[in-house]
């Protein structure tokens, strides 16, 4: 019997996520809005870029119109999550769930709303958005999974990583997943605010520490900032976050000698549109796990305020 | 005899100086732009707001023009400032000159192009420029002079004091000005970096502390280290720049029950213009003056890297 699928939210990540799976699964998306998933139905999900295909998926805006899945892939962004875990109690609770949100909590979030096992997961994918119906798969990088808190057997989060490589996705499983997922938080927590306060895509400042005025040093002292707290958690980090930091600008400046664009970190994207940020996700779950184990970070401190202050002007 | 005054640069400050010393004096007005002299010249310049008259100034755009002055007033931005001097250079050489600048180092620019007596001067006045040869005068609140590096006897001080207020200025003197100058130094630098990443005018957010993610706290800490550098150079300040950003937020909501607009601080002008910002006169100075005397004043460094960086992208 063929897994089938439901994604919740299809914005770039989810969209990616919803199109590769039903290559080879039935994938059902819920959206929230009813032209949304008319569109999808009418006319498919065209996935360009990296691949080229068109997708062929049930939507639906009404969660009591959603067909029964066996695994959820809950895509919102991170200020979404609340209301699309909402939208989903009662469905399908034999499920399992993965949750695929910037910074830390989701799956608390979820679990709040339903009994279903989770996965938790990190993903590095983008893309770009070019309608309800079109994204353009950028960066075809792994999502990294593992089972939250234990309480699912490994063999069931392989299962959905093999899922997402039939689909045609990168993805790798891990007995525990927190190591990769602080790396990511440390990471997206020293690039996305700095980015959103200084309207910069992730570019060649942020790496370089020539001059002292240079912004790598401020980034570098968020990842060391960060890197306390995980020590502090017991957590071993699976990637130094700097290291990332300095891969990243420097695929952009590759992609950029190419004529590409650099990339825009979800947060710059969200400051410009005036949407509201998930500095509370990634930020604020730093510097309250840094709280909790008393460790000081007033530089990630600094950004939260000043983020959530720019916030408060829209 | 009249106090011939010049008045170099016609910004808002600028434009105050010289439409009110106008009213009792001779004063020449050395701009950049030649238009900008002409229209000076033929349409005087009115002053609106605090209060309403029209003055008659001489105005050139050429040094070699400019009358002989006995008081120099060089009220140019922070980053316009090394130019101004170098076209002020050799005239007027008996005369004094009084620098208005924001931040710290005015006095040593200037004195590298000319052998005047300096009288050092921060004010907190403002306004709006409504165009060439109308300014609005918003805050009618003093000026404050003090002898440069103790090589002008303070009566010369005082009798410019008094020539601002025959002008309808309010000003005091001070035989050390340097208590009164960081006071402001570490005010502009807690308060204007802030506007600027946040896009936020100076509002009620800066003096907000009920939760540990509110703005407040980010500006406090600011202070608190712009203190610790004081106290290491010696410097005891004359007011505390805590109570005076407190004092200026009330005087803003004050404003604004009134239904005027709150105060836009020149370096969030400045980005929202896309114009160099003075960061590197006012928190470069403090982090500069804080590195001499081995004070870490991490937060900033931090605002000094992410305005810096904001300005790189332009």
């Amino acid at each position: 019997m063929s897994t089938r699928v439901c994604v919740v939210g299809a914005g770039v990540i989810g969209s990616l996520y919803a199109a590769h799976l039903a290559r080879i699964c039935e994938v059902s998306v819920l959206v929230r809005r009813t032209e949304h998933a008319l569109a999808l139905e009418a006319e498919g999900l065209r996935v360009s870029g990296k691949h080229e295909f068109l997708a062929s998926v049930r939507a639906t805006a009404d969660p009591a119109r959603l067909p029964d899945f066996d695994l959820g892939i809950v895509a919102t962004k991170a200020t979404d999550l609340e209301a699309a875990a909402a939208r989903l109690a009662g469905r399908s609770p034999g499920a399992t769930v993965m949750t695929i949100q910037n910074g830390l909590g989701a799956e608390e979030i979820v679990r709040a709303h339903g009994p279903w096992p989770l996965i938790s997961a990190v993903t590095f994918m983008s893309g770009v958005r070019h309608g309800d119906t079109h994204v353009e798969y950028e960066l075809d990088t792994e999502t990294w999974m593992g089972p939250y808190a234990s309480e699912l057997p490994f063999e069931r989060v392989d299962e959905a990583r093999a899922l997402l490589e039939r689909g045609g996705l990168r993805a790798r499983a891990f007995a525990d997943l927190r190591p990769a997922q602080w790396s990511k938080l440390i990471f997206n927590a020293a690039v996305n605010p700095v980015a959103a306060l200084t309207d910069l895509p992730h570019v060649g400042q942020f790496a370089e520490l020539a001059r002292s005025s240079d912004l790598g040093h401020l980034v570098g002292g968020l990842v060391e900032e960060g890197k306390r707290v995980a020590a502090a958690a017991g957590v071993e980090l699976h990637e130094d976050p700097w290291e990332m930091n300095v891969h990243a600008v420097r695929r952009g400046q590759t992609a950029a000698a190419e004529g590409a664009y650099a990339h825009v970190p979800s947060m710059l994207e969200d400051v410009r549109s005036r949407r509201p940020t998930e500095i509370e996700f990634i930020t604020g779950a730093l510097v309250r796990e840094a709280g909790r184990h008393g460790v000081p970070v007033p530089l990630h401190t600094a950004l939260l305020q000043l983020v959530k202050a720019r916030e408060s002007g829209w």
